[in-house]
């Protein structure tokens, strides 16, 4: 069987950092197939890279073993664990990287990880990364047992991620995500627009100032320049500017709320 | 056989658009072999995509499966094709981020990838490149029947790449790429110049106003900080500044001409 | 055997080259597993590189072969080199990039790559990456006998990494690299401080006019946005910045002194 790991970081792509994780890995199993999901997580944003790691999780195959350490905490008392969630497993610091995870999938099992799933005899102690989460990670992607890895954590943090909130024709939800096209992902979902009595096509978006109105089902139906919504590939409302940067036009960054209400006739 | 498949697009590499494309390669073939051409091209440059993919495309081995996704008109009616055409395969939009592979290859087919390439049942307006490309590169990487990709596409879309011009003693071309020391690489082949009865010991190009006489045959043996002309790596005249970037010495950008001429003596 | 190839280059990632290099590493061994360690050092910056590759080599499993190509005198009389050391292949140009593993490695043979390892007619005179040392670390990587390569060479380049100055109570070292976290990572080891006659609990850091007291086993145990000391994933002392970022508060470059002295009680 294929032994893939995805890692996600926000190590930056300019250190020898993710190289020595993928050593470590390589080390344990040199047969694995290694996939980036982000190093540019900006540093300990551990929110944005659950957001991440959310939005292709799914993609990959049963087994798949995604490491994920985005660890301001590292060395200090946070555990470190692996999850067993949807048919695949993840590795990385009990600080909420999860969260989502969690949230969408009802059968997960979190255990600790012990050492004696760590080979490295003196883990460095800001380096967990290498010296504890990478040889987990290899462990459990050439079928190490996850029932050896430790004792099971009942309740693995959870970071509270921002929920849409609905009104009889008004939804209220926040950019979550800026991608590199200045696209501005939201929280919202297209059903949280129906429950609310709200029609797409006939809805007025406001975010930082500006009154948006034209749905459109992809980026090449909107007027050049004009910024639109629609619906994106994670299945969230998104404001998008046609050949634009909508994050510039709007002046928007995460965070911002943005308001839907039906459109008076 | 190993199942190559590379990667280019305008996505970035901070988001995980890129690792959901990969996701979706892996379920179909885990044993897929992927190699990043670049992530960084500018959002929706389909003629700089095109120009990377031909600076590399040769370099790997014979069934080697090429995705490209620079895609501004995805959702549109835009067909989705792929492209047998010198022992490789191209997966991508309709857009002419092929055409270098045409204008090359005389042996070129091309297809329209159709529903039954394609195993995701609603596949997202916005991201053809996770839920269209990916499946059918994966599809082809894996042995699948390039006949039964869909119809045949008798004439795929070509953007028209700019020609050097050739004169008695004047070769007029432009630069097509900066490259990340500053090399500003140009269409200029240097058959081109004997052509245009043009010795590369004794020309004189001209470009943003200034006058470059030195003719080098490798980046060191060229004076320090001094703008020079070579032979680039691909087989373009390009514009070099020894330890130093042509492009910001230069002023020049992208589209900048480069007229080169037989020196007076 | 897994054939392990990492890859260091200063090419940046939005250009072509490190996919050619790939692709010509792919066309020699296609079951290759191919690991960026990083392709972000700074243009011709050798010395920089050559630190990368220290930091991350040994995580990686025997046989590994690492190809590091920052290169600012290609195609001049520089050679070109393959290394056996400690277990790893090494493979570049001979202007120092290995000056580490020459220092660190007690086993080292270097050898010319001459023609008969190097399939490609007529390389590049600017990109031996692709055509000279992707094939040798292709051919190494797949069995290709070291002896074969080419003739011994008995010196290879070294750079003189700057060392720490140890007296009395005092250790002198410098500013090795600033990572993406702003961490300024020197060349100093916790054993030099022990043999100043200098405890890591009770010494003063001077750098950048700012001096600094505290010292901590690991990021979480500092005190919110000031500069701490501590001993990091390289086993060398480094100031860092909880939540902060050590280069900019401090305002700091690479080659900053730091100054360790015995803290008066």
């Amino acid at each position: 069987m294929a032994k893939i790991i995805t890692l996600l970081t926000d190590f930056g792509v300019r250190d020898h950092y993710v190289a020595a994780m993928k050593g470590a890995i390589l080390s344990g199993q040199p047969d694995a197939t290694l996939v980036d999901i982000s190093h540019k997580v900006e540093p300990q944003d551990v929110a944005g890279a659950a957001w991440l790691l959310e939005g292709c999780r799914e993609e990959f195959p049963p087994g798949t073993v995604h490491l994920a350490v985005v660890d301001p905490g590292v060395g200090s008392e946070r555990k470190a664990i692996a999850l067993s969630a949807g048919g695949h497993y993840f590795v990385g610091p009990d600080n909420g990287i999860f969260t989502l995870v969690l949230e969408n999938e009802t059968d997960s099992t979190a255990r600790e990880i012990t050492e004696s799933t760590i080979p490295r005899p003196q883990p460095s102690a800001v380096f967990h990364g290498r010296d504890i989460f990478a040889p987990a990670a290899a462990a459990l992607a050439g079928g190490f047992d996850f029932e050896d890895i430790g004792p099971i954590v009942e309740t693995p943090v959870r970071i509270a991620p921002p929920e849409a909130a609905t009104g009889d024709g008004i939804v209220s939800g926040e950019v979550m995500h800026i991608d590199r096209f200045g696209n501005l992902i939201t929280n919202i979902k297209p059903g949280q627009l129906i429950n609310a009595g709200i029609e797409p096509r006939a809805m007025t978006a406001e975010i930082s100032g500006t009154r948006i109105e034209m749905f459109v089902d992809h980026y090449a139906s909107a007027p050049q320049g004009e910024a639109v919504l629609l619906v994106g590939s994670r299945g969230f409302l998104e404001v998008a500017c046609r050949d634009g940067n909508a994050a510039e036009v709007l002046g928007a960054a995460r965070g911002e709320r943005l308001v839907i209400t039906r459109s008076r006739k």
